[in-house]
């Protein structure tokens, strides 16, 4: 198994999750094999941000303004790399939006979590993503332009005060806090398009913090709570990265 | 806040809870703190290895028959502080026994499991301890050193059915299950000395994967269970890691 490098911290539970998901992936993948001793593990690396800094250090529309935030995550995933991981796994959506600029001079590949959505999306006949994530993550069209690759239709809550609900959700869940989240995120999904659209749609739970709110369903890659389907991105790109350790 | 390295993976579920009680202890801690955005967490790096190697390189009483795992585990930790560890946590009991070794050339200082249960026992006035640990935390005298610069009396189960026993829960615990293993651990114990002799001892719960057993328990240093008194090792040892890396 390759040596795995996480990129965690923003925010810490979402970092437990991919790593547990990780550890729990090598466990059934070892079920019918044979070793001696306990169950193997890939080696994994974590660099663990503080999230304050990350987010205070967010850029804007501005030339330049994500100079300190590029450079804070390039250098961890640098130290990773140096620690001798041998795929990179950013355990968090937002960073995604910038991949180019934190992944300057690093030659391991990444498991994107966008590549991970899309072939998971293609795999179950996925044709349109209503995708929930932090406001980066819903300002940028990069998610949009990673699913159209797979032929996937993605788009956001359409107006400003959905989004904003949104993030209220997500910064009680960055502290661990879940109760009464799920009920919230089932009443901004209804709230963004009609019934009739929401059967043929999937909702993206595009932070890896948001699946924290649906408590027994931390397992799956894709769940139905109160009528509406979701999709766990932590899930599908944790396992996603696991399959490319095994390889 | 000083950067913490993890040495983890030796087994991965408590590794989890470290990384966990942590950030949690971070978030308390700023509580009454003033600042802006997400709550400030310290920067932790963490190297998970394969315990299948490290159990499977395990040496014996034989001159030289630990090289391969000292020189694992040694440059794991080589690996934390260059990736600007300040502090280093191991996130496991049984390498305490081997400290010299594991610690060659690093210079960055550790939060040693002993020194950090020996203070919590002289705060709470605990004089004997009873230290339930993997095979070589209780075939090795380094656990009761330990205490005994504390003027803590500790002592392992006496006989090798007992610390077999315990062994059996231990391996269910690396997987992650937890059914029946606290009840095992109540009968282990009543097994070991007089209930006379038990009122006056705390169980030193001191493989950090034990302490997963006792669910609603895992964020107390010490705790009762069916009338015997607990101590949290990785509860004790993750707080003196913040206690440290805040200082």
């Amino acid at each position: 198994m390759k040596k795995i490098g996480i990129l965690g911290g923003i925010g810490w539970p979402s970092t437990m999750e991919y790593y547990r998901l990780i550890c729990e992936a090598s466990q059934l993948y070892h079920n019918n094999k044979e070793f001696s001793g306990p169950i193997p593990m890939p080696e994994i690396s974590i660099e663990s941000l503080n999230m304050n800094f990350s987010v205070n250090n967010r850029g804007s529309s501005q030339p330049g303004s994500w100079y300190k935030w590029d450079s804070y995550l390039n250098a961890a995933i640098k130290r990773l790399e140096h620690s001798g991981a041998e795929l990179i796994v950013i355990a968090s959506v937002t960073p995604h939006g910038r991949l180019n600029e934190i992944l300057e001079g690093i030659n391991a590949p990444v498991v994107s979590v966008y590549e991970s959505i899309g072939a998971h999306c293609n795999e179950k006949g996925i044709k349109n993503l209503l995708v929930f994530g932090t406001m980066p993550t819903m300002n940028s069209p990069a998610f949009i332009c990673g699913m159209e690759e797979f032929g996937v239709k993605a788009f956001y809550p359409p107006t400003v005060e959905l989004k904003e609900s949104l993030l209220k959700v997500i910064e009680r869940l960055y502290q661990g806090k879940t109760d009464g989240t799920s009920l919230a995120i089932n009443e901004i999904a209804r709230s963004c398009i009609s019934s009739d659209l929401l059967d043929n749609t999937v909702i993206c739970l595009g932070c890896t913090e948001l699946p924290l709110a649906f408590e027994g369903f931390n397992d799956m890659p894709s769940f139905e709570s109160s009528g509406i389907k979701y999709l766990n991105s932590t899930v599908v790109h944790a396992l996603a990265a696991f399959k490319e350790c095994a390889k």
